[in-house]
């Protein structure tokens, strides 16, 4: 078998995590398995370096942050390479160069084009366990560009991808997906399967244990994903195509509060006018969440839509640049104490009823809600952000997700 | 004009410092001049990587120690970077694999093999100030490979060369090349030239300021070096190939504790044996400086040499190994506290006398010299380490090489 294992930056942390993640990775070698290891730099060294940048130059170039960051896993997998070393099993680290991970040159948020597996391969047949840095690539003319927010998660499936792996295992610290969670839903239920589609609802909505993109890559690539803990030996749950037998209504709730709303009032009704505004946006790498439109009267629309809270400022930005000429409007508001509750399920498809459910919940508890987005398997509701963990709660005892 | 300006680890060794010398390679841009510049790990950023390793693992690959390492310099060129555009100048850093540095395999001591300019070329006609790690370069399979002591200097040289530069300014914590170790020597007195020859010998000899390979590669490409301060804006010292009008009999005296002297004793004098001896230090990376052999006697021989302390653990190994086969002897002993004094000047090669004018200094205060190694432009002697300061500031004294 073929498998590749991630760890993020807690399970490297330190010397001890390093020798803890180099002997999980030596168990399965010993089997007879091939192994790629991915890993995140340790720790808090990202945001370290971040800092690090900023208080030398408050608005670093892009390029240049990449140039920076990228050192955070090479430290990692070198260390890792020694530390199973140490251990006796011969292992090689490799950087994006070194393996040819080739991505767009959107810095900060760059987009996996293309993985070389030759020299992976070679090192593989060589009998050694290969340790690949996570989150970073190379673009046509050869500068690191790093893939942003849950980037070492997409590195992994897509080198479960190129390289046919059998499995692919996100080692994190919690040890699988919950219907909530477990930090402020105590009855939370670990689940041991899930699809695609369901953990792909899940984690754009904040349940934090998978990145939306590596999910995707997962189901397009048909990578089987297993989300495990690197603290202790349990199953985890497996994410895959294949539905259950049993179908359960709702699977889970998660909530975003890295989200905030922002509403272009009296925007002038122009043909095109709301594609212009997205366009502009995605030009920008801005990712757009929830999307409400009113009606158009007298010439004029409202927009309102939700994008993560550290997107605000260039959005922004974006809208005003065009404020004159594209997107001619009244006034721009913005709300950033607002927060997502999501509830997801394959079983929502063919049971009606379950929005009205979930509205019924926050009404309960006296939650207002001012978006809702629905799709086939999810129901999310923009509410404010002070109420989150108190609507997570309701939801899931209302569906009655807990453990027996 | 075309500058390469290196700078080492305590000239970036925070952020004041990073400004420092930001604001350095601006003036030279801001006067038309294009700006290459090249850049040591921060500080003692390399001797922490290093301790960072040996914990993990005490004995760690080369290979994965060159690839922990290099993220040193990769943090300074990025960091360097954000504060010259910080300062209203555009730059771009760039690492080995960005600028395609070629060398050997050998890792931790790895030479320069080629340079690709036309990244750099491109950057350059683009009007931004380039900055390159230096210290590290890739090898054929694309591993990364550092250089070695004096391994960012050696890039500096190398780079100046390959670009065709005017001229390439190393900067050190020193404003020049002294007659002798300012430290020690209260009177020793800043050269305004030296020839590459005096230059390399000094540099070979513990001058400190400059390593002989990057004075060597100067030499052969001709390559204008200065040696200047980062502190100060003084003139430094210019090396170059032309000897000066009034040559001086003596130009400086250095002292180099990192010695250690290995004897072999009772050789099997076979044939070659002392070829066979060296080439397999040589095999080894292992840099020898003085030799000393004895005549033959009984079939036997007695071989002692110098290495740096840090190789004489490999050294030893590397005799043990072929203790029983082509080295057969009696045994080996090793003594660490010595120490090289040498006197280095172009006008000794029509000056007889220097010599012994050397060794009355040494006689003088009692100091007794265990091997003598001899060229046209030097004299190196081996002595007790304890005396070494006395040593050097008795022979600058004795050739007068104080300020007036």
């Amino acid at each position: 078998m073929l498998i590749v294992k991630k760890f993020g930056g807690t399970s490297v942390a330190n010397k001890e995590r390093i020798l803890n993640v180099a002997k999980r990775c030596i168990e399965d070698y010993k089997k007879g398995h091939e192994v790629v290891v991915v890993l995140s730099a340790m720790g808090k060294k990202t945001d370290e370096l971040i800092e690090q940048a900023r208080d030398i130059n408050p608005n670093p170039q892009k390029r240049e942050l990449d140039m920076l960051l990228t050192v955070g896993e090479q430290t990692s997998v070198a260390l890792m390479a020694m530390a199973i070393d140490s251990l006796g099993v011969p292992a090689v680290s490799l950087n994006a160069f070194q393996v040819a991970m080739h991505t767009t040159s959107a810095y900060g948020n760059a987009r996996l084009k293309r993985i070389d597996t030759e020299r992976i391969r070679n090192e593989l047949d060589a009998k050694r366990i290969v340790i690949i840095t996570g989150f970073q690539g190379i673009d046509k003319q050869d500068n690191y560009a790093t893939l942003g927010r849950g980037g070492s998660d997409t590195t992994a499936v897509a080198l479960a991808a190129a390289l046919k792996a059998d499995s692919c295992e996100i080692y994190t610290d919690v040890d699988g997906v919950y219907t909530a969670d477990p930090r402020f839903v105590k009855n939370a239920r670990k689940l041991n399967e899930i699809t695609y589609d369901e953990m792909l609802d899940l984690a754009s909505l904040g349940a934090g244990v998978l990145h939306n993109r590596s999910v995707e890559m997962a189901k397009k690539y048909g990578v089987q994903l297993v989300v495990r803990s690197s603290l202790n030996t349990s199953e985890g749950t497996v994410v895959k195509e294949e539905t259950r037998m049993e179908e359960m209504l709702v699977s889970g709730v998660a909530g975003d509060k890295n989200t905030a709303r922002i509403s272009v009032i009296g925007l002038q009704d122009n043909p095109g006018v709301t594609f212009k505004l997205f366009q502009h946006l995605a030009n920008h790498n801005i990712n757009v969440d929830i999307i409400l439109q009113s009606v158009a009267r007298e010439g004029t629309k409202d927009v309102s839509f939700t994008v993560a809270e550290d997107a605000v400022e260039d959005a922004l930005e974006v809208i005003k640049r065009h404020k004159n000429t594209s997107l001619a409007c009244d006034y721009i508001e913005v709300e950033t104490a607002v927060a997502k509750v999501s509830v997801v399920g394959a079983g929502m498809m063919s049971n009606p009823g379950v929005a009205a459910k979930m509205f019924e919940a926050l009404y309960d508890i006296g939650v207002t809600i001012k978006m809702i987005a629905t799709s086939e398997i999810r129901i999310t509701v923009l509410i404010d952000e002070a109420y989150t963990e108190q609507a997570i709660k309701a939801v899931h005892d209302k569906f009655m997700l807990g453990e027996a």
